[in-house]
């Protein structure tokens, strides 16, 4: 063995552990640095594993953080579903997402990037999850307000796309940073998140009932 | 010299047919292969001059998408604006965009990807062009539709960030299209770009008057 410090795994719960140990490294240096700027070989430096010992449980970078994305679409799922019936459909979306940079900075490289260069498999268990989730509050929605169940998954699709979108325009680049202490008047144009990610919400729930047939 | 085929431009003339036949060769690849594919190695191989030749123009590939983006924003507003007073202000916010995936591919990577890696002076051309299109295509919705110049800007805020989104949505990656081929009920979830970019500001119209104060 040329890793001294690494013995395989054996068992299915030592499993489990190196598996959420990995999970977890990734999240912090995500939360830290951003999800693009992460790769496979610093997660394992961080975890203390060889990089070859990282890619036994995940093919990819793009396949930890898909993971990690799935656990945030649960524990948002969690969320979101627990506050509807006190807060109403708007903030019960909203303020957890505002709570979860990292649910929103994965949201904002989901499609661009993170669906590729993930295996067949991987692919599947995500969107499967996904989309139930994305029932289940969309089903939540209908009770709490005026839309219908379907338009209510409507409503839950247009928040996770928005707050991808608004996130990313909302942590702009170091030469963003720049541009906006010298120019403050091209600061104000950026959209603030919480805000916006209501403001619109609130217009579709008015909006959509008004298209129905 | 060690490129033989290469005479540095001279001429200011010169000069802007080298940028020109630069861009044509960006736009043409990332027509062909999507904008992620597409490096300044290749670009600078699809228009037949060296890599460093190109850096003297663009210093990075983001810098040549990011000006490609500003070309796409000029052309949209010009068709958007043509169209507005016949076709009234969702159908010419959206043709536009539905005949130009080029744009939209760009509209997908411009906050996550495009305004990295470039300069200040680069990011303060683009910024300042693109808000001043915003301006003057928010100012022509209002003048077609119930909305104020302000709430129009919102509305053409919304079909750009939701259009790069669903752009992205609606082009899956070959692992997608494998997993959506093997599985069609997954498929059926990918929402198709212009019905609901349509329904989404048809939505967005009706509401945000609802919410004056």
């Amino acid at each position: 063995m040329t890793e001294p410090a690494f013995v395989r795994a054996r068992s299915p719960e030592h499993k489990q552990q190196r598996r959420a140990a990995i999970l977890k490294a990734a999240r912090e240096l995500a939360t830290k640095d951003g999800v693009r700027s992460v790769s496979l070989g610093g997660v394992a430096a961080e975890v203390g594993f060889a990089k070859s010992a990282v890619a036994r449980y995940f093919g990819t970078r793009e396949e930890i953080y898909l993971e990690l994305a799935a656990e945030c679409w649960r524990e948002w799922e969690a969320e979101a579903l627990a506050r509807m019936p006190e807060a109403g459909p708007i903030d019960a979306l909203v303020d957890p997402l505002t709570e979860r940079p990292l649910f929103c900075d994965l949201l904002s490289q989901v499609t661009t990037t993170l669906e590729h260069n993930i295996s067949v498999p991987a692919a599947r268990r995500f969107k499967h999850e996904m989309h139930e989730i994305i029932r289940s509050v969309g089903a939540a929605v209908a009770e709490h307000s005026e839309l219908t169940e379907s338009e209510g998954i409507e409503l839950v699709t247009a928040a996770g796309a928005l707050a991808g979108v608004l996130y990313a325009a909302a942590t702009p680049s170091a030469t963003l940073r720049e541009l906006y202490e010298r120019e403050p008047e091209i600061a104000v144009m950026v959209p603030p998140f919480e805000a916006t990610l209501k403001r619109a919400l609130a217009a579709l729930i008015a909006g959509i009932p008004t298209l129905r047939a």
